[in-house]
């Protein structure tokens, strides 16, 4: 079942790899059928040399294993809290990726500092607060997901507006319209990690884009008065 | 028409990514033709994979699209704006690579802390103020160009002696005299972009090169009495 | 003898480089039999490109030279003394790799500043003090292996629970249950080296994980309740 | 003529580019044929895409063109000046490699922080003091040779103990016992430039090592008693 959608989450796991965002097994790439509302995602702590699109195991948004003989991935928990709260949604990503990461470990939103960002998150990525021991000790990955929308909903913005977030002390959750677009958005935030660290350490005072600055970027690129790319 | 320019124009967009200075389609070149004076230029959000010299707009300096069926880079307006200012520049690209685009984030100029620099620029690269509010709602991207011109015309110096420049939270703009040339250029400013924050990082109190310097390997390749490569 | 050994230990050896943890000579792996007690090590100064598995040395624990014509690698003795003081340990890993190296020359333990970290190591990696002047005049290579040994006794963990250590202004060395395991975790340790440093520059004030956290994910990945992965 | 040696010095060309240490021309390597003290040299700016062997300039040690069609590089009167006062040298290099350039911008010597240092330079990689603005506007070239063996006797050590220096503002030469020699050094003194600049920002009072462990490591590799590689 969900052939297609197998393909597409096997393919979008590998460029992870392509995209040098995850080393051995430090990632997972999901996707939802918007028909059956079935997920499909990586197995658990498989190599993804010899990983194959019939690997991918399918989930309902209970977690219940539907088809596939591996364990789903361990993050199986968070993705469904995202796919339940944010319909719009069709793929979740989530990796141990440098950069990303080390803004994670940090505490730290990553500050939009320039137009690169405006063009594809409408505002600092935030970052969630620490787990509490209590949260971290039973439904350790469902909590995540959990604080993410808690994150997402006190700032109360719209999923889709910075489809990426970081988990404190973990790491990067990114997402989008469907698998290949979330782990786009991976590499979008990793990369704005990376310029985000280089602008502070040139200059300590750096400051970040003015609202009207953002506004132009953002809605050049999305909306109904999009004018970016093809028609 | 104008083949032999789309060709250049396209094999040079592709140097970006193979330079490592683009990912996604965070970059475009434009050429120019002497004779005609039209402008040859990437279309807007075409994947680098499957773009081909064919896809390639043909505008006016006016940007009047003469031939093409796609859409022109949505920074054509800034493109043309050096063309009109600049008539010795043959070729213009942007990019958003990481180094020179987290100094266009800090809005400082980049310093010229040693000989790799000066063989290419004669001087500091610098940044552009921010742009105002009115500026950014309307004709964003031709203001984008105004104030490039505003700011070589200000420092006072020949647009081809340092044919690099960052526009102030945006990204890093380089020409050259041909496409190719432009990306070389771009090239070199990323690097000298990375070489400039190790130098500050090493030596917090890091001066800059003498005018001795500077005038003796920026004169040994450039103008009259160069003796640098083959003649 | 023990040419699957062999085969392993020059395939271990082939993956330094590979991973990007080694340049020239600057590594090498070594395996032990589980039966004989015998070690098979790579040899001294050989180069990765030329080099074939049958160039590996056999040699006992005691450091006599059982098999091959080439000189084992001058770094024999420290893992000799690896093997001789932890039974558990089926390869060993030592790199000059540059993010781990850093650390090392800086005399620092590397922080567990997140998730990533705990998924493999349970506790800070940590560095050892300095060798003496004695230590170093004399069986220099058998005195590293002694300062290892004492570091991990001191700090009292099991030496399978934090399987990479920091030897103080040289480099690290890693282990695990083959050799191919001790190559990944020489990996693992050199990105977290590279994330901790990235998150302490984010943050000057990062704080550590909590002992709940390290908790779960570490024993979600080892032990008798684990969870992660295939069973 | 000598055309092993171009074939060598050739190779050693390509291989800067190999090694991660050279974007278009920014380098060049020489080698010296010790019966006629004839220097084998790469052409002035020509690219390494299209270069050949029989490209090779061969000089004589005043400067003197003795074969070739092609201008030597021209950084050809620094490399003489190496040759004339230091016999025992084979092959000199110059590039503009990130790391190691950053330390010559930021006009500091590289501090001997490491084993892997130890391995190879037998002390601090020096910098130069800058030149003079007489020194710049004529015979500049052979001036950098000037200053480079001035520090070197200043400071009163064997060339071939540490056979490599940053020339200040500008970036670094090394040289060994033949061309590939030359380049091997150079690779490992930008590796140790990187390590240095980490292990500073890890620690802001990193300490050198001692020079117990200096001997150590450079003398088990070097001289006498040397024991590191095969006889």
């Amino acid at each position: 079942m969900l052939e297609t959608l197998k393909e597409r989450v096997f393919q979008a796991n590998l460029e992870l790899v392509k995209q040098g965002l995850v080393i051995y097994t430090w990632g997972n790439v999901s996707g939802i059928d918007p028909a059956s509302r079935l997920v499909v995602i990586k197995p658990s702590g498989v190599d993804y040399e010899t990983m194959k699109a019939s690997d991918m195991v399918v989930v309902d948004l209970a977690g219940n294993v539907i088809e596939g003989s591996l364990r789903p991935s361990s993050d199986t928990p968070t993705h469904l809290e995202m796919y339940r709260n944010y319909p719009e949604i069709g793929g979740v990503v989530h990796t141990h990726a440098v950069w990303a990461t080390s803004w994670a470990q940090s505490g730290r939103a990553i500050p939009v500092y320039g137009t690169t960002h405006c063009d594809y998150f409408y505002g600092d990525i935030p970052c969630t607060r620490e787990l509490f021991e209590t949260e971290i000790k039973d439904n350790y990955e469902l909590n995540t997901g959990k604080v993410i929308v808690e994150t997402i909903n006190a700032l109360g913005y719209n999923a889709m507006a910075i489809p990426a977030i970081n988990v404190s002390h973990h790491g990067p959750f990114t997402w989008g319209k469907d698998p290949m677009d979330a782990v786009h958005n991976a590499k979008v935030m990793d990369t704005l990690a990376e310029m985000a660290y280089l602008t502070e350490k040139i200059n300590g005072n750096a400051e970040k884009v003015t609202q009207h600055l953002l506004d132009k970027h953002y809605l050049r690129k999305h909306g109904a008065k999009a004018y970016y790319g093809q028609k």
